[in-house]
C-alpha cells in the first residue's frame, strides 16, 4: 500500500482511464474478423451483391441475426455503419428537421427539452448541447431514473420531446432499470405526443458476472401501453468486435423504421454490407456472441475487481465516499465527498493518471455537487489499473486532507 | 437491326439501366480487398490501433495517400465512411443547424436557395428538396454551368447559399468544367458571404479514354481569389473498389476542415479505420489507382461504345435527337425531341428496360422540356447493354411515331 500522494507522483505514470475503450487483448478476441477466406464467394451469395450499392436497412440475414438478440421482429431492426452514436445523432437531426412520423419538425416547436438521468453519458449530452436542446437532470436511483420526477415533468411540459436512457449497466453507474421503471416509462402520459425514449442499449451483452441480466422489452411494453412509437433502441457491436469497425443497430416500431428508412435514404445509398457479412461469419450464431462476451468478461472482470479491492483498501472506511459495483458495462462511478471530484481528478492528472473530466457525466459538464468521478478500467493492463486505482485513491485522500486543512 | 418496337417487346427483357452501379466484373477487380493476410499485424502498426475508437478525420497515412491525388495538403483532407453522399448530406445539415464557420445557421436565414446546374444528379436534388431548400435550374453548357446566369444570380440574391457542381464527367452529361468556368466560380462576388460550392468530384479518376483529363484546382483558386472557404470537395472510392464498402473523402480549406471536425465529432467517435487500412494496402500507391481505373475503363468503354453505336444506327439521322459522348463518368444523356422523354421511358419499361425516371436529373423531378433520358450502361453485361440500347432506340422511335400520328 502506498502511503501518500506525494511519493506516488514520483512514479511518473502515464495512464488513461478517461474513456471506455476496449483493451488490445479484447480487440484480439475478434482478430479472425480479418480472416476473409471464403468471403469472396459469399459476397454474392444471398441474392444481393454485398459489394455494390443499396440495401438501405442492412443485409436481410444480418437483420435476421440481430432481431432475436434484441427481441424484435426482423423488420423492426436496422443494421447500419460503425457507430450507434451516429444513429442517435441522426435520429435527433431527423426529428429536428423533419419531425417524427406524423408530427411537425421539433425545430418548429422550440424550445425543445430532454430529460437526462444523471450521471449519464457525456456524448449523449454533447449532441443535445450542440443543437441547443435544453436538458433537465433527473436523478438516477438504484433501479433507474426517479420516475416520480419523470412522470411529473413529462405530463406537464410539452417541450419535453425525449429522454436518454441507458437501461442496462448504465454509463457510468452500472444501474439496471427495473421492470417497474420500464413499465412506467412505457406507459406514462406525456404532454408531447411525439415524446421519444432514446434507449441506448449499449451494454446489452456486456456482463461482468455469470449472471446475464435481462431487462423488460421496452418496445413491446410501449406497444402494449398504446405508445408504439415511443422507444427507439440503439445497440452496437463496438464493444464486442472492433470499437471502430463494428456494426450499429437500431430497433423500433415499424412506423419508426419506415420513417428512419425515408430519412436515411436521402443521406446514403446504403451501409457497408461486407462488414455486416464479416460479422455474421464471425459471430457464428447467437451462441458465438455469448462465448465472445464471456471472453471479454474474463479480461474485464479482474480489472473491475482490482479497482474495487484497491478502493476498498484505501477508501473503504471513509465517510461520504462510495463507488458503484457494476454487474456489467464499462464504468465505475466513484462518489467523493461533495466538492472534491474536480480536485481529485486534477491531483490524479498530476500523478500521470488521466480521468474523464469532472462533470462530464452531467449535462453542460456541470456536476452540481462536484462529486462524481467516472473510472474506465477497460483499456489499461491489469497492473496499470491497479496503479491507477491506487493513484486515484491517494488523490482523493489528498483532496480530503486539503479540504480539512482549509476548514 | 430490330425493325420495330412491337416485335422487340416480345423478347421479354428484364434490364435495369436506371442507376450508375458498377458491374460484377468491375467489383471483381477489387476482390483482393478481401484478402487480409498480414493485416492483423498492421492494425496496430502506425502508432494507433486501427481497431479501436477515435481518429476522427481518418488514418493519417490514408489522408496522406489521398492528399496528392486531390491536390491538397494532408491536413485539408478527411477520409470517412463508405458514402460521399452522406458527407454532402451532413455538410448541409451542419450548415443548416450550426452555420458555416463564423456564420449564423442557414436555418435562421430562411429561405435558402441553391443553384442547380441541369441536368444533374438526382440525389443532390433530393437532399435539398427534403430540407425545403429552394432550387434554381442553371443550364449546363458545353464547358460547365452558364456562368453569366450564375454570376448574375449569386451577386443579387443573398438567399443563394450554395451550388452543386459535378465538375468532371458530370452526371449525366459527361460535361467537364473549363478552367475559365472554374475561375469564375472561384472568383465571383456572392451576395451571401457564406456561399459554398458543393464540389462533387465523383468521377475524378473515372476516365473512359486514354486521356486522363484533369481540371483546375478549385480549392487553390478559391484561396487565390480571396474566397478560401468557398469550395467543399467530395470524392469517394465507391466506383473504384466496392460501391457499398469504399471510402468517402472530403477536402477543403483548413477552416472548413476544423469546422467539419467539430461538427462530426458530436456525431461519431470515428470512421472505420480498418477499411481505410484495407484500401491503403489494396491501392499500393497512386499508380495502383491508375492501373485499377484502367481496368475499369477496359470493362466500361465497350459498353459506352455499343450504346453510342446503336444510337448512331437507330437515331443518327433524326432531327432533335442527340446524346452525350462522355470521356469519363458513368452516364449518357440521351436528348429526345421535346415532350418525349417520359413516353420513351414508359415504352422502354413495357419492353422490360428500366431507365432512370423521366425528370430525375432535374430539381423536383421536373424536366421542363421533358427531353432528357439518363442512360447508365455500367451494370448490365455488354450483350444486355446492346439489347437495352436497341430497346431504348425503338422506344424513342415509337414515341416519335405516336407524336406524328397525333399531329
Amino acid at each position: 500500500m502506498h502511503q501518500n500522494y506525494q511519493e506516488f507522483t514520483k512514479l511518473n505514470l502515464k495512464l488513461d482511464m478517461s474513456r471506455g475503450k476496449p483493451s488490445p487483448e479484447q480487440l484480439d478476441l475478434s482478430l479472425s474478423l480479418l480472416n476473409e477466406s471464403g468471403i469472396s464467394d459469399q459476397v454474392k451469395s444471398s441474392g444481393v451483391d454485398c459489394r455494390n450499392y443499396g440495401v438501405q436497412l442492412g443485409l436481410p440475414e444480418v437483420r435476421e441475426f440481430f432481431a432475436p438478440l434484441l427481441e424484435v421482429p426482423t423488420n423492426q431492426v436496422v443494421v447500419e455503419g460503425n457507430s450507434s452514436l451516429a444513429l442517435m445523432h441522426d435520429a435527433i437531426v431527423f426529428a429536428l428537421l423533419y419531425g417524427t412520423p406524423g408530427n411537425s419538425p421539433w425545430l418548429s416547436d422550440k424550445p425543445i427539452t430532454f430529460l437526462c438521468p444523471v450521471p449519464g453519458y457525456d456524448r449523449h449530452f454533447s449532441i443535445l448541447e450542440a443543437f441547443g436542446i435544453n436538458m433537465i437532470n433527473v436523478p438516477l436511483l438504484e433501479d433507474g431514473p426517479d420516475m416520480d420526477i419523470v412522470e411529473d415533468l413529462v405530463s406537464k411540459d410539452a417541450s419535453i420531446k425525449g429522454m436518454w436512457c441507458v437501461p442496462k449497466y448504465s454509463n457510468p453507474t452500472g444501474t439496471v432499470y427495473s421492470s417497474e421503471v420500464i413499465n412506467r416509462l412505457a406507459s406514462m402520459s406525456t404532454a408531447a405526443s411525439d415524446f421519444r425514449l432514446f434507449w441506448d442499449d449499449a451494454y446489452r451483452f456486456h456482463h461482468l458476472t455469470e449472471q446475464r441480466i435481462s431487462i423488460a422489452n421496452v418496445i413491446d411494453l410501449c406497444e402494449a401501453f398504446g405508445n408504439p412509437d415511443r422507444a427507439i433502441v440503439f445497440a452496437s457491436t463496438s464493444k464486442m468486435t472492433f470499437a471502430g469497425s463494428g456494426l450499429a443497430i437500431l430497433a423500433s416500431s415499424l412506423s419508426n423504421i419506415n420513417w428512419w428508412q425515408k430519412c436515411v435514404s436521402v443521406r446514403t445509398i446504403g451501409p457497408d454490407k461486407i462488414n455486416q457479412l464479416r460479422h455474421l461469419n464471425f459471430f457464428q450464431g447467437s451462441e458465438g456472441i455469448e462465448n465472445l462476451m464471456d471472453q471479454h468478461r474474463f479480461i474485464l472482470k479482474p480489472k473491475f475487481d482490482i479497482v474495487n479491492a484497491i478502493f476498498e483498501e484505501y477508501l473503504g472506511d471513509l465517510e461520504n465516499v462510495s463507488w458503484s459495483k457494476p454487474l456489467g458495462g464499462y464504468f465505475v462511478d466513484l462518489i467523493t465527498p461533495p466538492g472534491l471530484a474536480k480536485r481529485t481528478i486534477e491531483l490524479a492528472k498530476n500523478a500521470g493518471i488521466i480521468l474523464t473530466p469532472a462533470g462530464a457525466t452531467f449535462p453542460y459538464g456541470k456536476d452540481p455537487d462536484d462529486k462524481h468521478i467516472r473510472i474506465a478500467p477497460s483499456f489499461p493492463s491489469l497492473d496499470e489499473i491497479k496503479l491507477a486505482a491506487e493513484g486515484v485513491s491517494l488523490s482523493l485522500l489528498q483532496a480530503i486532507a486539503e479540504q480539512k486543512n482549509r476548514a
